[in-house]
């Protein structure tokens, strides 16, 4: 183990400032957070991306939603062969134990991953294509949605159109888990679809009725 | 899809504060990250667990840190069969196409995951056991640790001390990807075990010399 | 006073989001509530309990009710001794100042006041039953009705029952004030006896002629 | 109880409007609320003024907040007497049984208990004064700060301070309660003192360290 290092000290220095001011202010929170387990209100998957901050978007704060990332906020089937499903192990702590009473998808614009999935669609990415490749076999996940937006000829709009699609996708595989379904039925578990544009800060729901995507 | 629901309200009008306040503030510099692309200086993976807030205990901003949250903070070994594997797609993601600096695992108290791991390595979990349980089956890369832990009879103790095993675990198994062992080798990636201690907000780094965690 | 602290940031975050959309929508309004004074049309009374919630229950907006609201929605008898009675101030000052309309005395279920009360009353409780503990002294006002469910033997029958009773007596209660008695019968107040669902969302009204509670 | 009335209808249209919206859409939590109970953060004191909505201004839902409202968000001193103690009731349930880790007292401008205060006073408000004046005899617990701002020669900044001071006697009077005390020392309770401006929607917080009200 002594390829792992210490902490840059640019970062320890950000630490001792966030125990000096925001730890400090909210000591008692954090104490019974501790003491009292969490019982957040809300599940979210979103995307590793580094400019993507559920968060503060909903201003909220520690203990308030489980937050799950992955590579384009990927929901994969159900799949209980014995093998490790992090994705589905997640969902299945939140909904079971935790018993969140909503479940957000969010997507967002830019998304590297939605972007390798076209390339790959087209042909464009044979690295992607090969076994070993992890984000390969990954965005086979939302591979079968490329035929949806295959014809969009603008590649903005086809990677915005595929990124709406990796909610879709996600939405429809959360329903595939026996516990998730049971739980929606019984009005117990709202799923939510979202999508963000990071550069403009805009905001989207899935609209049941309409089938769309509209801004909230 | 008719089971989808629109955005809560309060969720809605938090957004809306969001929108009118921290992006406002923030617009030139979330333009620049939609149209120059993300340039995350490092990877954190974490919990799920909604009492942990990388970005807020390390001062990061959006733009700054390409983040997996998982059960657990757990990274399996290496096994390019060609299945999903969220986890490591992450990870060949960040290492690969986004060349982070920097590769922290961070573990926390009070972990329900290790917690899970612990009452199903003493029996007292029958229900993880099941094929079917996808807890069960993610918490098993943890599994070989409990040896290590198995002696200490506090049970608060215990738990502390899997939790950091926890972070070793997946420091171990990052090394089993030949692209992660490549780049620490060239002296272009570092990895770093941190643990965070939730209600005091202790913050502990793994110590290769020491072999231990000590407090930053 | 070096123990009081500022604000927790989060609660400055959401503030800054109200002032920027719902403050600002609403300016014109709210300048003139300050300018003009309050004149609710009704005073409600209702429990503390973090889940009920009157004003959006009523899409009551600011100026609408004045609002009470205390451990289980109680209002001790008139006891016009000249001690602090911050519950008998709050009618007296909504009835003989703000003259309003209404009074609605709000129940709900699953109440931890009543269900202390209940324990106290089956000696599952002693240490409500000291001198010292606030909330068994406050309790006592509701103590006499206990009779009146001490059959029912489903513990939550019985709990939803005792609730009922917790409004019905604090609208006899309200009637041994000879300024509220004076109101009711000249015909400028009316009372109400509500009891909400946390749950299920639903709402009932005490209705005089059957003597009973019905769903709205 | 011939006197209690069904609801007025346009509350049941209202009501009828929540069930098909909010209720809908937020089904699920408040299921969850009902089985699982509530874990608010923090307890608010606040006036009953109906100008005052302190969800609003933090936007808070259902579940986070333990309000209490009376006149002045006034809390008066450790008294087991024996007596019912309606203010002290909510704070012990709040603190020893919910164990809320932040407790604000927020007051306001235009407050009319504070006024009633001081006319009272300055001898303008004999019926205050009166033995059987709830609202007086509520307001002596703020009586003895008015000596502080009795040289105020302009009515509106009299009027502020005062309330101000109404925030400031009921920190004080908090830490008179041996299990505030208790509480705050241990670093599990963090009190706030805000206030805040109805017609500018300003809002203030009291510094520790430079001892006066400063703007959020």
């Amino acid at each position: 183990m002594q390829f792992a290092k210490p902490l840059p000290s640019y970062l320890v220095h950000r630490y001792q400032g966030w125990k000096a001011t925001t730890y400090s202010e909210n000591q008692s929170w954090y104490r019974r957070l501790a003491s009292d387990g969490q019982h957040p209100r809300a599940m979210v998957i979103s995307c590793c991306d580094s400019r993507v901050h559920v968060t503060s978007i909903f201003g909220a704060d520690q203990g308030e939603f489980f937050i799950h990332r992955n590579i384009a906020n990927l929901v994969p089937p159900y799949e209980p062969d014995g093998d490790h499903h992090g994705t589905s192990a997640t969902i299945e702590y939140a909904v079971t134990a935790l018993k969140v009473a909503h479940l957000m998808v969010l997507g967002h614009s830019q998304c590297g991953g939605v972007q390798g999935c076209i390339d790959m669609c087209k042909g464009h990415a044979p690295e992607l294509e090969a076994k070993e490749s992890f984000v390969g076999r990954w965005m086979d996940i939302l591979r079968p949605k490329y035929d949806l937006v295959a014809d969009i000829e603008d590649a903005q709009q086809q990677a915005r159109a595929l990124e709406r699609q990796s909610v879709l996708a996600s939405l429809s595989n959360l329903m595939s888990f026996p516990f998730v379904k049971d739980a929606v039925d019984k009005g117990e578990l709202t799923l939510h679809g979202l999508w963000t544009d990071i550069g403009e800060g805009g905001l989207e729901y899935y609209d049941p009725k309409l089938e769309k995507f509209l801004p909230v």
